[in-house]
């Protein structure tokens, strides 16, 4: 068994959430979930199935996002690993919308940064231990880069002052 | 601190859920959701204990599938590990259901491939990160493939036409 | 990229949770949905942030709690984790309730064993692939430790008799 | 305003949930949903619709069990109230499961007891207000009563000794 | 003890929910719940205190719902009760996001027909019992309605070919 | 049909909440999960069996809790109805935690304030259809209400500044 990494293609750093599912009737589910819990929902799923044909399995309501899923999917090649880029709306949410969803395994990340994917590869196949999602953490918040956490988290109507 | 692989025994390729908890509680409050979930359920689950007499703790209505459990978690022996053997249901039908469970962490797969767990060895114990579930992807599926796949899952009836 | 390990420094074998988030609003969800589930609860949280200032964001309703949270993401410093350590009440009383906010990613562990945290690491920043939690399985219950089991369960009101 | 009682037709004493949705989807969300929750199920289900063409929606597994919810829904025929019936399981198998449907709204019972409706009625509608649900307490359980109760739960193994 | 009805005021016919909860917590809760799950969500809330000042607690991203959810909530006047007006969604995409707000009760009602609104009054409150929700039951569907039904969720993009 | 009201039984102003369940595995569900969510919880539970000997089925961690929910459901007597006191903790703490239990119905109302249960009586027995929690509404919040709430929500520490 060897490691190896994939970096993410995201060029518009769009937000993603890559996770692990067990059937082909995840690209149903999804899809009528999503497009049931944000009106006009834009998004892309990839899923790798595992065994049989073994075919990336994709939808979508937004061909670009549903390309580019596909794209990311194939150099991660790994059984039962999804992807699902999405565009006009945030992770936050559609989180619990995915997780409703009967065949939802467990997600790795939700993240617009740039991420790396670690993955481990044997004779039989492929799967993803885990990512490295952004970048190092650079110190400890002050009082004052508390004040602007909470600020900012109410500037933009998440909180309630 | 060394990396190695289990080969998921699993002879009559059964379904199964490897997952992760955080208390011996997890044997009852795991055999009494699923009696509760699935009528007639035959499973059978081992989980790892990871401190004082630290064994595996078992539990199931097959005794079969209950010795299959604790044979596989003899072999990756991760505290907190688990894994519940499916033989008269599916994942889908009991995924919802065991993480309602108060003690569980997370899932690393659901399957009824051939599954290798990487593992995480040192002094101290072992862990999981990861699993190689099933095989590597083949390719994208066509329209045809849509169409065969969209058919299957209502030939099964699992969505309407 | 590299594994390396690190280990959770918890001198007074705390209860504590890692996982991952994904969103600063993670600090102030995660504080306010704990006030509301276990009243007078203890607790420090941790949480990475993973790109801009990247700095560990942190809150809490005990400082040494949050202290000893800030003092072990800086030594994992990987983007999007989070920890939280718990002081009078258990893992098993939030994980459900963790698990409703909205931002939330997965669980790596819950435990209030020692802990060895496995890391990938490149030139872009760290993720936490899983962890080691207590100590490796020495053998399997018997029908004498599964009564054990039981009345323990039983002894502390969890399971009723 | 007035109110008048339905008592629910179930020669088989057959378990049945009633409760209230608010959109045709329904009937497809709750076929599906079930069907993926209890390998085998029977059921039937009839919901009526509220506005435009108001018809009693329904579906099933089973067509006795879909004429016999569409029988009682004709008697009931109150806007966005559904029944459904269950023949191979127990409402305890899949009330979660019917919760998570997106547009479910509420349960008025589930049961297998004689069930009278309250339904008030005006010029504009019908609406159920609440139901009588099997029979009225005959007194307080002694110690002895409670033994019974969960040696019963024991026999039948919903819980464990 | 008299039984009296409210027609809910909505000469817009927008979606509504009409439920309980328990705190005036609610308000801040359910905005925030809100504001996370749909992306531009418009909507108002008044919420009737049933205590202390017992004042119609509110909130809203839009002024005219937050008003219009007051007017109603001033003629029902129920302690605990709640209506929560929709302007760019649709119940189904809320209520499972509404249900996660850790005071919730529960809902009577999910809609954009006419309702009528049934309260139980006495010298010490008022409290709803139910509500009459659209109209009557016309009939039962063909299979042509069927048809249509399917083809309809299909072609608005909720349910996938 | 007779509709009569019952007064619930309350001198201390304990927290409460009357709900609807469909099995006496009800009060064995909701003892563990109460205990399992709430360090050092106290309360009282009764519950009307609807079938068979048609006794209260009652548990509890205190006794005079629990006295007190048989002597209010001996007043309420409604098949499948239960109320359940809280002492040492709020409705908001553990009101998820029951929706969990797998029998669980509905919930009428949450509430330490006076309250009156409108109930429907037949031949056949009784249901609850509803509540008058509380008092009725003076009059909408000013702004100056407004912040009174949002400050009493901060001081308390249920939300953060």
């Amino acid at each position: 068994m060897e490691l190896l990494t994939v970096q993410i293609e995201n060029p518009q750093e769009l937000n993603f959430i890559l996770g692990q599912s067990h059937f082909i009737k995840t690209c149903e589910d999804v899809h009528e979930a999503l497009v049931g819990a944000v009106p006009g929902i834009k998004f892309g799923l990839a899923f790798c199935e595992a065994s049989g044909p073994r075919l990336i399995r994709h939808t979508g309501s937004d061909e670009a996002l549903e390309q580019l899923a596909i794209k990311n999917m194939l150099k991660i090649a790994a059984g039962h690993a999804f992807i699902l880029f999405l565009q006009n709306c945030f992770p936050i949410n559609v989180l619990k919308t995915l997780w409703n969803v009967p065949e939802m395994v467990h997600f790795f990340c939700a993240t617009s940064n740039p991420v790396t994917v670690v993955i481990a590869e044997n004779e039989q196949g492929r799967g993803v231990l885990g990512v490295i999602d952004g970048f190092s953490t650079l110190g400890v918040e002050t009082e004052k880069d508390i004040e602007h956490r909470k600020k900012f988290l109410r500037d933009i109507g998440y909180k309630l002052r």
